[in-house]
């Protein structure tokens, strides 16, 4: 797949090669002092660049860098915030693209706001690409590595390759997307940026409008797109041009960090369904309407966030033996979560009965007639919740997606990858045992990438589980750990293999 | 009380003596019109305005269009709203100067943003003014009687002794206030305008701050006010020299429709106290935290919702004898209820736990017993409920008032005017019984400024008891009675007597 026509901004963009922040510019000042200065190894390169095949300044300490320059790009001020092209996203653009120049790849952004940086083997025996991404957005009050680890780790990656004269020599094209949208928080619909790649979007996408009225159509213009369903299937690429899909993440888990181990691979993606529910009731004085006489939302709305937990946590207790569709078993059950994450009082006023109350709800599940039967019994119990206060309820569908299984063979590759690169990480023999199989309890852009391609997801061990936050944290030898994953399940072929790695570790050790 | 000095924006408003709206411009055609061309009746004035001393066009027909004026001057678009020192209000205070003045009345706005119009009489015998007044303020999707109503009729009231020449005759000064924060939305602190004019604002209340963490210093500033606390004490009233209070309000409750009465007289208003309720939990992702796992305090907070009805609404189930103070009797629970109208979720999006909620809480009776002993035992259960959920929670106390009540004297004289209005009015005698006295379920500025002086409240019949809402809805004949009865009311020794009505009554019906 050639890239797709320029654009303006990707003309603007195109020329910040070299982003101008300080920070970027002190590494590169860093970067070409090393060079310059550094005694050359046995492999050509300056011992801290490619000493034991470990690559510490690009995969480690440049990428952490990197993490915390984009963990500052936000439209919030004292919090991370970037959603689908806000301004912060556009100043977000500017930098990734210098990144993806500075490790050799040529540049676009497509006509969904999704950047792309590739580079296409002068001998490649393949025209089907490895894609490798993840997403530039955030939720609100957001951690730094949710996304932007899996773009800027594969960036690391292709740049070792580059450094290393090995990029030339791939036999295959490679490329990396930074995805405009995936939390969906503005337009409370996900995976914009992969769906348009996946080509999944619906053509009613452009009329989606956010909280302020925006559509998405709007939001695409004021940033110079032509925001036409004709330009957004120019985004969408071609079965036979793709050859798998590829994303690094962290966790959001408590997994990894309890087995002691950096990294694990994902055999599935849990399905999920979004649903609003809208809650109208009689709008009045608070000190004048006796109890008795109210139609409050408030208390409706609270009753069934209540009701929604009980469902989650005891689901055989609201359900009768036939919906119970035989697989309400304690394993089926695992991962069931239900979440109200967002809830809107009107006209919110704490002497006002408001008139109408309305609220998110997010319900995930390893297996998918679980999920649906939870989504079809909370549904029931809203309206007979309603129906006894006398408010009206409705509840919209806003997203739903089916559990997603990995690819077995990519799942294996990742799964060697992660147990070479671990067993020679310094200081890592504790944990030298099999690589960890999860399952994921997140979305990720990979579930809109399976319906294209085939799929591979590398998990990269985060502190406490907690992500969604800005206390999501993530060990720097980690974030090493998971970019040298993927420069070696990348360079295939040319991987360190784990004798190699076992003599040199010998090596290091005897001098 | 002489008026205060006066202040930038009072200068440049007080040269809109005549709103410039076209409806306004309308009227002044209308009015002319009237005045110029109508045969002149008995007492001197052309029957439309003065016959049978019902003074019809500018009791009903004009002050119906003036409410309606008012109700389109709002900061939302679609929606009532005019919150203190708004843009919007800002634009209402140049409209109600222009009514005051063409009423003949001397006005300013003093150091809170109260619009002040008074007439001192040449003769006065007494320096006690009667003062009446309202609230401009609204909250947000409000409707255009609240607040308003009071204002308006009571400039009518006066407008017609300026034009039948009896203001000059009065024996005491007389003052419209149209108090400029009544409400509290913005600053969640109810009485900024009428607690200025009693004395009773604390000194801190420059810094308390709106949701922007603009404080009520900042926004006093923004529109040309001193900003100090030796102003607004300038705003303040000697006892000496008010005399009492009177207001009209429409009484946001079912109470006058029940009974087919369109006015009432109040004996008190509820206490109330207002609480902020803020709950902290564990925020995280809304796909990888088990459910077992969880501090969630969006369900706790919808928990306490749920909690706060049921304790409103069957305080003895909740309650251990010791706490029942012998006053939860069927009696001293009557007015009690419960609000929560306001709730915020931070970070607020739909797939991710949120880390804060916070709510508010409105609690209001005519017992002080009875609602602090619900005050205590709420704030207990707070305590209790986020403890069993490991969530941290906090109760803040935002505002406290007892119930007021109001003075025998001026709530009997008010009766009379109500009583001599509703018994004069055309087609109304199936309602000439006697005029109802009420309870307030809802604060007033009277509360306010009973700390002052001596206060009456006539209440105003309106639809299905509704307020707080657009909803809100006066038929133009109550609007009129209200007028009426005020005027009855200050035009004291002039009043129409009752046998005086029912002899005009008969000569029309002979007529």
């Amino acid at each position: 797949m050639a890239p797709s026509s320029s654009r303006p901004l990707l003309l603007r963009l195109r020329h910040h090669h070299h982003p101008s922040s300080p920070l970027h510019q002190i590494l590169l000042f860093v970067v070409s002092g090393l060079l310059a200065s550094l005694p050359i190894s046995a492999d050509g390169l300056p011992p801290e660049l490619g000493r034991d095949g470990m690559y510490r300044q690009i995969l480690r300490d440049e990428t952490v860098l990197r993490l915390r320059e984009l963990g500052k790009i936000s439209d919030g001020e004292g919090y991370l915030e970037r959603t689908f092209l806000s301004p912060a996203s556009i100043r977000a653009t500017a930098v990734i693209i210098g990144w993806m120049e500075d490790a050799g790849l040529t540049t676009w952004v497509d006509q969904m706001g999704n950047i792309h940086g590739r580079f296409e083997p002068a001998n490649s025996t393949s025209k089907e690409a490895l894609l490798i991404g993840s997403h530039m957005d955030t939720v609100i009050d957001a951690g730094m590595y949710d996304g932007s680890l899996g773009i800027i780790c594969a960036i690391s990656a292709l740049k070792v390759l580059k450094v290393t004269g090995k990029l030339e020599r791939l036999t295959r094209p490679v490329e990396v997307i930074a995805f405009s949208d995936e939390e969906g928080v503005r337009f409370q619909t996900t995976f914009l940026g992969s769906a348009a790649v996946a080509g999944t979007l619906p053509e009613s996408i452009l009329q989606v409008s956010d909280k302020s009225g925006t559509t998405v159509q709007d939001v695409l213009k004021m940033n110079s797109f032509e925001a036409t369903t004709t330009a957004i299937s120019q985004a969408r690429y071609d079965l036979e041009s793709v050859g798998s899909y590829v994303e690094v993440h962290i966790e959001q888990g408590p997994v990894l960090e309890a087995l002691h181990y950096p990294l694990g691979v994902v055999k599935g993606i849990a399905g999920q369904t979004r649903l609003k529910v809208i809650v109208d009731g009689s709008q009045g004085h608070a000190g004048t309407v006796p109890m008795k006489l109210r139609r409050d939302p408030m208390v409706a709305a609270a009753e069934l966030v209540v009701t929604l937990e009980h469902l989650c946590k005891e689901p055989n207790k609201f359900l009768t033996y036939d919906e119970e569709c035989g697989c309400f078993t304690e394993e089926s059950l695992a991962g069931l979560v239900c979440t109200v994450g967002e809830l809107l009082t009107w006209p919110s006023a704490s002497n006002v009965i408001p008139g109408q109350v309305n609220f998110t709800v997010d319900i995930r599940a390893m297996d998918d007639q679980v999920r649906e039967t939870i989504v079809t019994s909370f549904s029931r119990l809203v309206l007979q919740r309603c129906d006894d206060r006398l408010v009206d309820c409705r509840v919209e569908h806003k997203h739903s997606a089916a559990a997603t299984h990995c690819d077995a063979e990519l799942t294996s590759q990742l799964k060697r990858a992660a147990r070479s690169t671990v067993s020679a990480m310094p200081g890592r023999r504790a944990a030298a045992g099999e690589t960890p199989v999860l399952m994921s309890g997140a979305g990720h852009d990979a579930m809109a990438m399976a319906r294209l391609t085939k799929i591979g997801m590398l998990f990269v061990r985060c502190r406490g589980g907690i992500s969604h936050s800005p206390e999501e944290s993530v060990m720097d030898d980690d974030v090493w750990a998971a970019g040298l994953a993927l420069l070696n399940f990348i360079d295939d072929g040319s991987a360190v293999s784990e004798p190699e790695v076992e003599r040199q570790r010998n090596a290091v050790a005897e001098s």
